[in-house]
């Protein structure tokens, strides 16, 4: 019995040591200050322990409009402390500056990467942001899939949401192609999109129809987002060639293919969707109108909605006669023709363009206008009103 | 032709705005020195711009036994330095210290979470390592799956790494649970661990067969990892409840059920593998000798081997009689028993206890000893080592 307790106590003693090991790097939490912290009221209070720091500075999304940073202070223990006012339910993005250097909230472990940035994030629940949230309701799945482009002559990789259910249904589902924004890749939906949640929190609720979501590379020089293909941990950047000059257009019939082989999918008009946010709604608006039996649902959200540039390129008769296309997509009768921008979003002008040419026609299309301009806050309001008039 | 002219000026200056805006927070990469950089020579240099900062160092799993620390030099323009000594191939996790506040390096968007921290990470490739990378050969998939677990009266999640092919293939494949350790997750395993690299690279190098990976969450207080779970963005933590107290080895067969369910899987003992580190070890034990007929492949990496504490608990039987149950296991002649551990390791006398009860008895078993303790380094090597033995 002597002999066990000892034996306990050593081994106890080990688990601690074990913890830093396992670490590598010995950093303990106890004693750090929580970071973010959430309050009551939805202001939310920033720390860190940082004696030795002259000036500490927080810098992200929910500051108000003008302000760029916002001074944390220090107490005589040396941490620093800032609390915002109270804040609307958003996922927010912020960074802190520690003596100028901009850097991931150190108590903070969830960061999610945007282009070239890492981003600390934190909820703040309630409304919208609800759909956010992992709620407890069933959950679809996402899995990172590689298929075949024989027309780009390359592996490349998907993410892939199926709805809860799937595996055991039995069932066919109605499809949605969600494509990302110049600068992103496959996870940029996944992650700061938080197109799995919002999915699973509308199906859950009855608003959205259970259906598979797709959501593609649109960087035909990627095989996969960075850090996940055989180029390596690279920098990211936001500069890639063949983004908008017709090669992913061409190409995306590979990705149906694929699709529809593998999954157990409707393999109509009916049952296709497609949209994308700035340049994805570029491609979404393309891939429709040069396909115009293909797909029932198409939306733009801050979408680039011109072939404005004219580089030189093997794939530029996807961009040629845009009006003409436009024109015999809508006499097929597409179920829904959606466009979402922001008031100052630099695309305004663009859509309001394209806008003219639907009425002048009297095409039938919705549009929504909201606040705000080119962001991610922006692109999850507009999944969210989108999925809802899918496949019903 | 001016009218276009202008309006591609206009264009291309708006979409550099619309990077701002997209990145929300405006901080360009532009004229930032590369952090990290692998040096020909295999040494590494780290590089931070911050004039203002009065100290910045690098700590990592890199530096010399012994040394916490490295101290960083500044220049005249404010940009600070570090070059390493040439490393052995490896992947790394290091932290920056700016004015003592530890943080990830901001020029390095490659961070990985391991428990409550979270690191930035590179990769010198080469030898074991080019095992770790994401190489040009076929990928299989990974997926977050939920499942449900009627025992645990849950829903929980599971990452799940089908080998290339597995959708086109009709073929049944061999199923591999690999578990991973105290604080870690459902995640641990693909993202420290590199299992999908693993497995893809010496499944194409024809030294594994092809199987499917299926990695559980191996804390039953946890639907899910740390922040894809319905509690929200919580802070993680080494001491969860419910770890090693039985409620995981009872639950385990809802995992197995639900993976013969829904993947094209063998159903017998010679195509079912079972290996974890650590508590993932130990879980593993106890899994297969209270099951000696379903698991033909066991692996303890670095394992607790023994319960070794007395808390009160529902489950206790599970870790009853253990040498008796080892008896059963053995005489069913597992086609491999297979340890792996590393000399410093704080479990080291806790395995030397169990090969001695194997020695006692002549059971036939497998056993590495390497450099180093309790780390991710020594892990991967292990999964490199046991994937080479199953289902041969």
């Amino acid at each position: 019995m002597m002999k066990m307790k000892t034996f306990l106590l050593t081994f106890l003693c080990l688990v601690a040591t074990a913890v830093e090991a396992q670490q590598n790097l010995s950093f303990s939490q106890n004693g750090q200050p929580v970071s973010p912290e959430v309050n009551v009221d939805h202001s939310v209070t920033f720390r860190l322990m940082a004696p030795e720091a002259q000036k500490i500075q927080v810098t992200g999304d929910f500051l108000p409009e003008g302000q760029r940073v916002a001074d944390m202070l220090k107490d005589d223990k040396g941490v620093w402390t800032m609390t915002t006012e109270p804040l609307k339910p958003e996922l927010y993005m912020y960074n802190l500056l520690v003596d100028g250097v901009k850097v991931n909230d150190p108590q903070n472990v969830y960061a999610i990467r945007d282009v070239n940035n890492l981003f600390s994030i934190f909820l703040v629940s309630g409304g919208q942001a609800d759909l956010y949230c992992v709620n407890n309701v069933a959950h679809g799945n996402i899995s990172k899939v590689w298929y075949d482009s024989p027309t780009a002559n390359m592996k490349r990789r998907c993410t892939v949401y199926t709805p809860a259910g799937y595996e055991t249904s039995g069932r066919k589902y109605p499809v949605f192609y969600l494509l990302h924004g110049m600068g992103g890749d496959e996870n940029a939906w996944s992650e700061l999109g938080r197109a799995a949640q919002i999915l699973d929190n509308l199906i859950a609720q009855g608003k959205a129809e259970p259906m598979i979501v797709v959501m593609p590379n649109g960087n035909m020089v990627q095989e996969a987002a960075p850090g996940d293909a055989s180029d390596g941990l690279v920098v990211p950047t936001m500069k890639l060639p063949k983004t908008m000059e017709g090669s992913f257009e061409t190409a995306f019939p590979d990705v149906v293919k694929f699709v529809e082989k593998t999954y157990r999918v409707k393999k109509d008009k009916a049952h296709r969707a497609i949209a994308g946010l700035s340049m994805g709604g570029f491609h979404s608006l393309f891939v429709s109108i040069n396909h115009p039996d293909d797909f029932g649902y198409i939306g733009l959200f801050s979408a680039a909605t011109d072939r404005l540039q004219q580089e030189t390129s093997d794939y530029l008769n996807v961009y040629e006669d845009r009006n003409g296309k436009i024109d015999r997509l809508f006499s097929k009768h597409p179920k829904l023709f959606w466009i979402g921008i922001g008031k100052t979003d630099f695309l305004y002008k663009n859509n309001a363009s394209l806008r003219s040419y639907l009425d002048s026609k009297h095409y039938p299309y919705e549009y929504v206008e909201t606040e705000g301009g080119h962001t991610w806050r922006n692109w999850r309001v507009y999944l969210s009103m989108f999925v809802q008039k899918l496949f019903k």
